[in-house]
């Protein structure tokens, strides 16, 4: 069975990152993944959290939007309603909890990194493509600190990228459009590092529970998808490439 | 070494699920997991959302919510803050997701059941104890429409239960209390069916991603209390034990 | 005319206060009057509103609300609402109020007491419970800092309690269930020290002005409703209620 | 000891009503208690809030407000800080109650009367001035409906008006000025008929519980300033003063 | 052809200003403008906004409200729907700026002045009425600020005030009343100082762009409206109005 | 005196008008005007407001919106403050007014187009970008109702662009960068037809008072600006520039 844009069940969409996409921010990209564009960026503040206050650590937090019309009917502002809906808050909490895993905030001075995605045009995987474009930001954020003096290295531990999966008609594809995460029985999630180690994985059966079977097959998919992101980052940050990595 | 309150690693804490515990609701249970303590009602209305009306099927939908007090320290109230926090939102996600993923919403009548979970004491693991303890407030409020006559037979496909794992000095234990929970390096819920199936996974290592052997050992201990839980369920039910799961 | 549940006119509902009901609070208490059940918690902070920093004075303020099926309709979250309904804050003001009267700010050291009323299951007075409960909460928290040094004695001037009172086809109720208050012409809301003195009266005849005399009669009732509570509260505090009241 | 502006203990400060303040409003009042300045409007809508729909019955409602500078401080505007506070919320249930208590509901066609009372100028007392105003511009808007055919009475059972009363050093005071209020150690606040009956009794004694004899004297100062009140009602509504009440 | 109420094209409706018009605030006006009529209150307060701390200037800032029966039919209260609405905004927005732009903010002492604009009776023009009366308001308290020795002279630079003009049926047309204004096909609102020069214009024609020629008149009738009102503000200034205008 | 980016007095920045810039939008338009960047989308929707159902009248409505990191300093979500800014509100008000009074309503078919101008980059000038895009992202979306055979002709009676002018240092400029913006004396924002007709004019002189001269020398340089707009916008419509404006 052919998948609706022709792909492999193994095989991701095309990806394009463009680095210093915008003017004012520290870091920004465009992350394309096929048809789902998103903007991210990372901005220093001086300020950290309350609770940090006087500790010497850094902190990163994020923020996820969607522009009204990336969705295929418009989508009603946040801001009209008056507040902020449950899915947005529960993806930017999860870009959040993804970048601070990979950062040493201890060795990060007393600043907070801003992380904004904001979805121009989605067609599934924004929260994907949100990771991890907003790592390839960071990393422009922090080597701005290192470029002027605030910073010796930049002090992230390791890669990591984030990667959908699903499983339709019994089939386990990678990386899903919109009209087939819509139409999916199961929906995975996965943040990985270039280790292989799990940062998050989140799935849901909404439907249709999977079994333990179904859970292998979609991780080694999971897995294989995003060390392509990674080496596709890399190629993206070019010589800053090799100054990530706790090992480098 | 011994955990904080003498717990082997496997060992589950202490699971009480006391019925017909408040007089309005069509279904109410507290359950009770150690010092975790919550309140699980289900409502049935008549009404469904829109995007139901006119299809004859019916909706499943969740709110989850802490007294104030529930915590070791005092929580401001969602209501004062005047907007519902990031977490409360995730957690209710998670519950009316896992139910209707369980019930045969087709052979539901048109109506709505709003499954409410209230956190009376916290120690770690409210989100489980509310889905182990929402299913049984649930399996009473579909009998509810059995007893008076809109509905045939329990339309639940499957028994269902949530516990957390996690791993602590290199140890993986199994539900958390809150101690244990707050410094421990990975935190999982896991959410499967009687069959063994999974329904929801949440796994994050926000500091220190963890390995595809953890990642094993998480999912086999986690099943062992989900097995174990469900049999509690049983017990609770009583006769009615034998009306819920598509098998039966 | 015998009432719904077959008490006298003159007659309370049986009243259970159960102290330490939960883990977390400095005082904690379940406070049962027939069917109506309410989760009374008193809180030590610390830190005092901006308008008492440095006074040297301490602070009692109160919330209050409902678990969403705890009415024989399901009540929307005040958080899924967005706002506190007026009805809410009139009664958390009320609490508040009747507790600041009696203890004696000048006395505490410069904290603030929180009391958290939460009623899990509604009967008809859940005010006049709340405060009854509240007192005795209240009291255990105020025996916590006397216990860790903070106080040396318990600074409370006078017991306190609060009762329901209303007319219905001519006859003078005392504390009413849920039914009686939804058909009463009037509606009265007494609270009262055991000194016999006005804390605050609360009485409405929304649809039916009521007169000097019928007045007079639901003082009266009332007062012999409170003197029977503090009794109650007096038991249930056992050797702590000496402690309390400015004659000990 | 004489009061702050000289009035014996007993005397109320001068009214004034002025009928057909505005232009647009169907009954319009500005009352003046001494410097207490509120405008009073009454509006006929043809909606009923949707539990009245079809059942041929009216309903009276209202809403308070406070000019940001009518007070001493400047008092930040609800709508800047986004809820309605409790205060206000507090008093304008109690005008729609009051209202509601004198008018045959039964008798009105089913329109809604908004009632709006907004405090140009507050020298305490602004809640009782706001219902002793509104019953004037309630009758102005009644007799509207009388006047093009939607009524045939003005169905008003009684004349309705409410005072102030407190403790001060001792003394019972009627009608407080803001300095009297914020100093006094019992505060009530009582809403009559014609007839000397209570429709509204609000008594809270913050700091100061208050004894029988003391509550027995407030009411009788207050029932004397409501019937001094009635007249200057009467006096304000001229000819139309005998069209109220149902024993005309 | 003749205007609804009489007037000729260029001429403006009767302006009454009545000074002192409440008791607290430091300058308070009622300004009423045909049937327009708006309370305006200036307040001083010592706090700047934190972007003016320890710079020893001073701010003007402002904000606009209606009373819910000032207009035609019943407006619902900003704090009832709970957010301000954007005619409210742009409104308070354009009158702290016009006051700003004729007030010498260096030679202000590092306080705030808080203009507020009630308006209690809408027909047409309450923006302009606005600015006109808040100005008399702000030399008031300014004044207020020279005589308790805070100022040495009264920093405004130049008498402001506003008008309305529109096109109607092709007439240019001066200080629009409601009929006019919501059948206009072009609205202009002027600010001019007492020199003849622009503070503000703004200028819409939603269904029907003007022409230049048109501007100009618009222009030319506004500036002969806003030379008349600052000789009436002059004229309700009295004694004070030479000490206004840096000319003085 | 030379501009900080070397452009004369009356020289526009490079303008790029980017169409189908998104693929699910009806109409979607990138602008640039120098650094500044918005995407303008038009949203078709069958669902016209309340006061136009059933009047066979069409509808065009604005938002308008800032990605966080648009700005040189990071700006606060809306949906995070929980409200929308003044700002904001002005702005997309005035986006909306300014196409419908090109848009021959009358002749639309009832429907509703929503166009969202959010702005990706920002440095100054972001409003009038945003109206010189919005007009051809409305062209796009009127053209799909004439190809879908819901209209015949594009009811559009003229074209309509806008522009900023401003006075700093006694020098008329046109198309303010940020820095020339925020440093402006005077600010203009000026949206004419291709007629050289006004459509919205708003001029304020927040610190500094403009006299009858300049205001005629900024509207010369303002309508030579539009029109050279106007001519951008017809190249980038191409052969569709034809079917726009009632005279064609």
């Amino acid at each position: 069975m052919e998948r609706i844009d022709g792909r492999k069940n193994d095989e991701m969409r095309a990806v394009k990152i463009t680095r210093d996409y915008l003017r004012h921010p520290e870091g920004s990209v465009l992350i394309e993944m096929g048809d789902t564009k998103v903007i991210c960026t990372a901005t220093v503040e001086e300020k950290v959290p309350s609770f940090l206050k006087g500790t010497g650590k850094g902190w990163v937090t994020s923020e996820y939007g969607m522009l009204p019309r990336s969705t295929q009917t418009r989508k009603q502002r946040d801001s009209s309603r008056g507040k902020v809906d449950g899915r947005t808050m529960e993806i930017q909490r999860l870009i959040g909890r993804t970048l601070r895993s990979i950062v040493d905030l201890e060795k990060m001075p007393e600043t907070m990194i801003w992380v904004d995605c904001d979805v121009i045009q989605a067609d599934g995987g924004t929260r994907t493509a949100s990771i991890t474009g907003a790592f390839v930001a960071l990393v422009d954020a922090l080597n701005h600190l290192v470029s002027i003096g605030k910073l010796k290295l930049i002090p992230i531990k390791s890669y990591v990228a984030a990667i959908s999966i699903g499983i339709k008609d019994g089939e386990v594809l990678l990386d899903l459009k919109y009209e087939e995460d819509s139409t999916c029985k199961v929906d995975m999630n996965l943040v990985m590092t270039e280790e292989g180690n799990f940062v998050e994985i989140q799935g849901t059966g909404e439907e249709n529970p999977f079994t333990k079977e179904e859970m292998k097959e979609m991780l080694e998919l999971g897995e294989k998808g995003i060390l392509e992101l990674i080496q596709i980052q890399k190629q993206s940050l070019g010589e800053l490439s090799d100054k990530v990595g706790t090992k480098k």
